[in-house]
């Protein structure tokens, strides 16, 4: 069982991060926590690699020192929680979290948290420190994204089917370390970035045609939704395809789906998906498909975006990419996928993406 | 079957409006059309009837008037693409509706639309002139919240269940019109304003527990969601109780289930639950649940919204109402859905709603 390896390995570390801080007390030392540190300066793109990564860089998390007592306070409390989460099967929001453990301290006028920012901050620092995903903690990421196609799955005691679901499709909940998954019948994973553009392809039956499975993030995938997506590359072995707007922000998503964000280098290994590849939209669909009267007009926070990106190191060693951007800033426009209803509805489905995924037409 | 019946109102209706223009421009008249008009001015709140509810002014758009002259055009292309899209057995989100509309008029450079607020705009005109839902023109609204619980559904040939999940739940999307309802065992409607809530009450199985259909539309229910809840509670016969923050956000989302929204005004027949209780959270919830240390202050834009609901009139006319909004802006404080982990996870489904549930505790 999945859920059960997950949380044996995340019940397993917590327990030697009491254990660690136990044995530093009684052998009379102030007790204290390692981590990597997690700031921008500390972060790598390993090309051979592909990946975000965290460099060598550690930091000390010191009960005796005043500036780290109360952060040291809130980790020992949320280990402990979360102990609890995994020991009672449940799971919980980061805002959840948050409530559960807010308390004024005993005689004094101190709450154990202000906020969730809080708690959020402690509980990056534990996922650093014991290199262990939130998910596996039984904290859960926002749910929001769905799939449909033809996969069978187990969880929490039920069994299902992420097909034949009408014009729905199946939630995917923020936490999937539990989901087991029984039969799947398709090639690769399409991942879209816009929830209108899902309802379009499951309404043309792409999913049966192009014998795929759908996924959608509706716009930057949640990680909820990049966990699971990674978990299915790598245990179906499924390749990823990715099919987002033709502008920076698509462009992002997708570096995100690839390569990992910077917030979270630290678990980039367990989320992003550095196989992935690119379907569209891309500025050359425009002439290749005719495309030129539904282009958007670039704003100024599209050229800004634009430039930005140019300087980031996975699209910046990219030819392929650069030369996107370069044409997105010449021509001025950027391109949506609904874009491709100006043909007809289903041209996106009978037309755009078969012939460029058969042609193997796809960027980096 | 649900949906057949929905188009044949809907081509109908579009058949009568092409009818009665072309028999103008027979009887060489400038074809023109009606619709009330839907300005806040024209807009009744009808305390019997409890409902936002269009006045008696109409409006007439005239193709021969120049300033009606753009938005006519627009109207008959959207309307002839309604027609198709029904008939093709498609459905198109707002923005597939723009692009799969938008050309240059042959000899000029003006374009059919210039931005999907404009097709948008005509689609309401057409909503309001031949009383027929978008969703019947098979345009459809965002698909945003999911549904769990013992309900068997039949759509686009499918036949499923929305309980047997895991911890997701069935995808509400845009369009609905064609969901028949098998069968159910359920009571109520819990119609929730978080996602992270919804995921509490999956993981605690209170669909199952206080038998009834947990619904979400993830902060505002979108109007996609409200129609289904609509349809579920008139073809069901289950009430709604509505579970959301206790804040004037939550109260707002409350009054559009149960009222409708001034935007939507013209249809809020079909969208509004006028019978809808609300369950929580209330002002009383933090002294009789001791909450009081995990409420959050209000802020300014809060304070300003309170006092905005103050002379809404559906506010403004409840005792109870009015209550608790001056109880909200006396103690400055919101309490949200979530504060309720501070006494334990399982408070939620456990105790505060059989409780408050089982003795009836709601307001109006």
């Amino acid at each position: 069982m999945k859920g059960v390896e997950s949380d044996k390995i995340a019940l397993k570390r917590l327990k030697e991060f009491g254990q660690s801080l136990y044995e530093q007390i009684k052998n009379n030392k102030p007790p204290s926590f390692k981590m990597p540190t997690r700031t921008k300066a500390n972060i790598d793109f390993i090309e051979g690699d592909r990946r975000l990564k965290l460099g060598e860089r550690m930091s000390t998390r010191s009960f005796l020192n005043y500036s780290h007592t109360r952060k040291f306070m809130q980790s020992v409390m949320v280990a402990a929680a979360c102990e609890d989460y995994i020991k009672s099967g449940r799971t919980v929001g980061k805002r959840e979290l948050y409530y559960n453990l807010k308390h004024s301290l005993p005689n004094s006028k101190q709450n154990t948290f202000e906020d969730d920012t809080e708690s959020g901050a402690v509980l990056n620092d534990l996922e650093a420190s014991l290199n262990v995903l939130r998910e596996q903690f039984h904290v859960i990421a926002k749910g929001r994204g769905s799939i449909y196609g033809d996969l069978d799955l187990r969880q929490a005691g039920d069994e299902f089917s992420c097909k034949g679901l009408g014009r729905g499709g199946w939630v995917i909940p923020g936490y999937t370390e539990d989901v087991e998954f029984l039969n799947h019948n398709a090639e690769f994973i399409l991942a879209i970035e816009n929830d209108a553009m899902m309802g379009r392809l499951i309404e043309e039956k792409v999913w049966k045609k192009l014998n795929c499975l759908l996924v959608t993030g509706e716009g930057m995938f949640p990680r909820g939704v990049r966990r699971f997506i990674k978990r299915m590359h790598e245990e179906l072995k499924l390749p990823v395809i990715a099919f987002v707007d033709g502008d920076p922000w698509g462009f992002y998503i997708y570096s995100v789906l690839k390569y990992g964000s910077i917030q979270l280098a630290h678990l980039s290994d367990r989320y992003a998906v550095p196989d992935a590849k690119y379907v569209g939209m891309t500025m050359d669909d425009i002439d290749e498909y005719g495309l030129q009267n539904v282009t958007e007009k670039l704003k100024d926070v599209d050229k800004k975006k634009i430039k930005e990106e140019m300087e980031y190191p996975w699209f910046k060693h990219s030819k392929e990419w650069m030369n996107q951007l370069k044409k997105m800033l010449e021509k001025g426009v950027r391109l949506e996928q609904q874009a491709l209803a100006n043909k007809s509805l289903s041209f996106v489905a009978e037309k755009y993406l078969p012939e460029k995924i058969e042609a193997g037409k796809f960027l980096p």
